[in-house]
This record gives structure tokens, C-alpha cells and sequence, in this order.
């Protein structure tokens, strides 16, 4: 297995790492060359010679500084084989246009008016435009897999994307249903967040020579660790700290979203309580210290810190399955993801 | 090159024929098995285990009795080569579904109420799910595509793709702008319309082994074709019988929607006639008679006769780039195709 072109050069960076409290902080630090390629990749594929509010609501987007999560995943996995050539950098990109038409989209759904602390693009635009530029982004990611020719990294994708968009009609369709199963949630976010991480690995490790049964692992790995980030979004969003968060506690709560934490509470409620989940999620009926009641009662019960125990216990997970892939610097640094997405602040 | 599985049971099928006025009706009886099972993989397509509305809107939609002209420019082309295999059905099957994606998105986007005579989706359901499901037939596509490891033919998707939103957001931005040029109203309708129909047909022809001069033949008819179908579509919405179309006449001029002949229209506009354009289209402001004397001022000063015979010029086109195509009665077909997309009633 062909070492990382990156090696030499991330040995130095690990060293100097010690500066970061937080993996995807030094991930982006380690991986900067290669984010900074994917940063033109995107540039250059969001522009369009005859449109400019195309490439108005892409500058927008892409500048909103986020994470880049997704690509981190992929170039880190690619570079667990040494990737060759620029492919891997190619679905890197793609897979961040993908979860940017996912963006777009949900905030027209849930007629969202903020996203990383800044007006979303439904609101400063309008829905129309939001739903036309995401099909764009999509068409783009689709363009810059096909230039790869890797037909097994397409496939990954291909799936990936149907199981998404089936979770998101899934999520609508229970959406103020109180009476949403386990099961269903882990649908949900399988398809909403996890299958997505679980793609960006799987193909930064196929794309780089992987065997079948390390891309498998790298696939696992992925969807441990995006369900454990799901996991822990739906913790923070009762018991989070407002300042990091940069935004306001109980979003899921308000917009009436069934997570796990109150899946558990409401498999555990009183008559009374019942009627509380029935008025407040199902009728939207919601009123002044409705909030303050539901963080008293997963509090109290216990119901937030089994949550939070589950999240761990994926982190655990993606963990396991990073010990199926080759030993790298970089394989601890995403060790240290896994840790962290259970953990971490926001 | 290998004759078309299909050709001896054609020639049959051929004579039997003279019995069609319409060569869309001619071409589904030719290609009636192959039709079928397009149809059935679309069936299995819109599957899905756990979301019963993909299925619901999907079976809605799919039973609303579109022509499936995509479907068969792709299997006619590939006929007139031989096609081996069922690869060029999955295309056409792909091709379907994105079809449906922009009709979808199109009818949230117009806020459309009626579609084939029937309520819309978005009606029905909403338009949250209307953009969901849109996706996931989407990504349906791309797997089917990806299934059948063609990448000449995955390309020509891609990039079909990128073409035809970016012109949805085209439309959009030059929305009620009376200002629009001709230019960008052919960058419109290509996008809209011609390159999906030019899509189909190339990779009908590139997946049965067409060499690339003559994929590109391929993909210059279906082109020209579509335009010659969306310039008559433009001047049907002013002179076309209601009872044909099944539907009202003026719905574009209603919709602020600038097609060909008002664009002709506005071009030798006097000032008296400028404020009209500007009052109804750019403002909005619609009266009664309005439409009649629109249709009063494309007649009489022979604006609609003028585009008229630029559809037929396309058709003409359509039909010049098939004679760089393979003999065949179905290129006999497809000729008869693009004569009848300049003059059909509905």
C-alpha cells in the first residue's frame, strides 16, 4: 500500500497539533493542501457562464464556513492508502454539493430563516431559487463523479443519495407524529446524516485502493460516526451551552421535530404527560415554559443521559471499525473525530 | 453494425401502422415491448420500502399518461443500431425519472394546480413533498445509470443535467423581464427542453455502439427536434384549439411567461404597445381582452406565422441530422417525428 503523498509532511503537523482542542480543527489543519484544491473544485463548479444568481447564492453558501466535514472524511480515508491522483479530491467536492442541495432544500421544507448563524438563502432569495440551485449543485456533483470514472465510488454515491432523499420524505411524512418508533428515528437519520459520512469515507478509501473489505469498514465507520454527531445534535439542542451553539436551544422542540430524546421520554409518559407530547408535538399548541418542562423532564428521568450514553456508544463503534484500516497519523486523528462527535460543544 | 432485435417483428409492425395519424402513437406500438419494460423498471424504481408517499406520488404521477417521448428517442436510437442488452432501457427509464424531477420542482416553482388535466402534486400533497420526492427520482436516475457502467452515455447525463437547471434558474431570473433576448430564450429552451430530448437520443445511440460522429448526429436531432417541439408548444399556447390541447389557451401570457412570438412581438413594439407589455407582463396588471388583443397583435402583424416557420425550420433540421444515422424504418419514424413536432395540435 502506496504511503500518503501527505505523510512526511502531516509527522511535522502532528507534532505542532498538540495547539488544537478539537479534531476537525487539526483535521483541517493536516488536510490543508487538499481542502484547499477541493475549495477551487467547488469554486469552479458553482459558476455558470449565463447565471449569476447561480453563482450569487453558491458564493453565499460556500462562505458560510462550514465544517467541510464530509470532504475532511473522504481525503483522510483516501490518504489511510495514499491516494493517486486527484479523484478522491474530485468526490470530495461532489459529496459537499450533495449535502449543499440537501441544505437548500430542507430550509425551503422547514421554511428555515437561519443557518450558521446567517439569513438563509430561501429567505434572502426565495424558495424557488433555492429549490432550482440545489438541483444545479446536484447536477455539478454529478458531473465532477462522472469525470472520475470510478464506477465503484459512482455506486456508493448513487445509493447513498437514494437512501438520503427517501429519508428526507420519510422524515416529512412523520413529521408531529408522536408516534415515530426507534426504529423509524434511526431510519431518519441514517438517511438524513449518517449514510452521507458513511459514503465520503467509504469512497475516499475505494477511490484509493482499499480492499473490499476496507471500504466496508471505512463505510461502518462513517455511519457510526455520523450517527453519533446526529445523536449528539439532538442532545445539545436540550442541554447544550447557547454560546457555542451560536443559536438558540430547543429548535427541535419549537419546529415540533421528533428526536430521540423525546422518543424516550414519550415511551415512558404518564396520561398526563402524554397529553402534554399530544398538545405540544402533535397540535403545535405550545406555550411559555413548555420548553423548561420538557428539559425538566429529560433531566429528571434520566432520558437525556441514556441518549447521551448512545451517542457514546456509536462513537465507540466508529472507533471499533477504524481499527480494520491501515495504521496512519491520520487514523488517530479520526479516532479523536469519533471521541469528539459524542462530545463535543457544537 | 447489428440489425435491431426489434426489426423483423417491425417490419410488421410497419405496415400495420398506416392505421396512426401520430407518429408519437406509431412509435409506442413499434417499441411496445421495449416500452414495457421502461415502464416496469419505473415501477420498481419508485419503490420504496418504508416511505409509503415516494410510492403514492410516484404511482400518481407515473399513471398521468405522458407520452414517454424521451423513452423513445432513446430506444428508437438505439434501434437504428442494434442494441444488445437492456442497458439503453435503463437510460431510458433514468431519463424518465429526471423528466419527472423537473416537472415536479417546475410545478412547486410555477405554483402549477394542473398537469395532463389532473390536480398536481403539490396540490395534493404539498410542495415540501413535491421537492422530496423530486430528489429521490433523481437519485433513482443516477443509480439506474450508474447500474449499467456506461460512462460515455453517464457523461452525457451529467452534463445534460447541469444544463437544464442551470436554465430552470435562468427562467427564473428573466422572469416577467420583458427585456429578455432571443439568445438567452434559446439558452432557455435548450435547456428545458432540447437537451434532454437531445440527451435521449444520443445516448440511445451511443450505448447500441454508434461511432461519435454519429452520437453526435444523434444528439444535434433530438436537439433540434426539441426546440422545433418548443417553439410549436409556444405558439400553440396562442393558436391552438382548446379542445386538442385540453387545456386554456394564453397560459404563458398569463403567467408573465416570455416564449418566441412575444418576444418578436415586443421587439417591433410602437411606444403605445411597449406600455402594454410593460403594464401586463412587467407589472402584472392583466385586464380583461388583454389576451385577445395580444393574439390580435401576433396574428396581424404576422409575428406567430414568423415563428411558425421557425419550427418547422427546426423540424427541417431535426430531420437533415438523421440522414447522418443508420437506414432504418425507425429513422422513417423519427423523420415523421420531426415533421409532425412543428404541426401537431397538442
Amino acid at each position: 500500500m502506496q504511503e500518503s503523498a501527505l505523510s512526511s509532511e502531516f509527522q511535522t503537523a502532528s507534532v505542532l497539533s498538540c495547539k488544537y482542542d478539537d479534531p476537525v480543527q487539526a483535521l483541517r489543519h493536516d488536510l490543508h493542501d487538499e481542502l484547499s484544491i477541493v475549495e477551487s473544485l467547488i469554486q469552479e463548479n458553482l459558476d455558470s457562464e449565463y447565471v449569476a444568481r447561480i453563482v450569487q447564492i453558491g458564493e453565499y453558501i460556500f462562505s458560510a464556513g462550514g465544517k467541510r466535514l464530509r470532504p475532511i472524511l473522504t481525503i483522510a480515508c483516501a490518504c489511510l492508502f495514499g491516494p493517486t491522483g486527484r479523484h478522491h479530491l474530485n468526490f470530495a467536492a461532489a459529496i459537499e454539493f450533495i449535502h449543499t442541495t440537501t441544505l437548500l432544500h430542507d430550509d425551503v421544507v422547514d421554511s428555515s430563516s437561519q443557518r450558521r448563524g446567517r439569513p438563509t438563502a430561501n429567505l434572502l432569495w426565495d424558495n424557488k431559487s433555492s429549490i432550482l440551485v440545489g438541483d444545479f449543485f446536484f447536477a455539478r456533483a454529478f458531473q465532477l463523479m462522472v469525470d472520475t470514472r470510478s464506477l465503484a465510488a459512482l455506486a456508493v454515491i448513487a445509493e447513498s443519495s437514494v437512501t438520503i432523499s427517501e429519508a428526507e420524505v420519510m422524515q416529512l411524512a412523520w413529521q408531529h407524529d408522536i408516534t415515530i418508533s426507534e426504529d423509524d428515528y434511526f431510519r431518519i437519520i441514517n438517511g438524513k446524516t449518517a449514510c452521507l459520512f458513511a459514503a465520503a469515507a467509504q469512497v475516499g478509501a475505494l477511490i484509493a485502493g482499499a480492499s473490499e473489505s476496507e471500504s466496508q469498514a471505512a463505510f461502518r465507520f462513517g455511519r457510526a460516526l455520523g450517527i453519533s454527531f446526529q445523536i449528539r445534535d439532538d442532545v445539545l439542542d436540550f442541554d447544550g451551552c447557547k454560546l457555542s451553539l451560536g443559536k438558540d436551544l430547543g429548535d427541535d422542540f419549537r419546529d415540533r421535530k421528533m428526536t430521540l430524546p423525546m422518543i424516550r421520554a414519550m415511551q415512558a409518559a404518564s396520561t398526563e404527560e402524554q397529553d402534554f407530547w399530544k398538545r405540544t408535538i402533535a397540535e403545535g399548541q405550545q406555550h411559555e415554559g413548555d420548553f423548561e418542562y420538557v428539559r425538566f423532564l429529560l433531566k429528571s428521568r434520566g432520558h437525556l443521559e441514556q441518549v447521551q450514553e448512545e451517542a457514546v456508544a456509536w462513537s465507540e463503534k466508529a472507533k471499533r471499525e477504524l481499527e480494520n484500516l491501515p495504521p496512519h497519523p491520520l487514523r488517530d486523528r479520526l479516532e479523536w473525530l469519533a471521541d469528539f462527535s459524542a462530545i463535543r460543544q457544537n
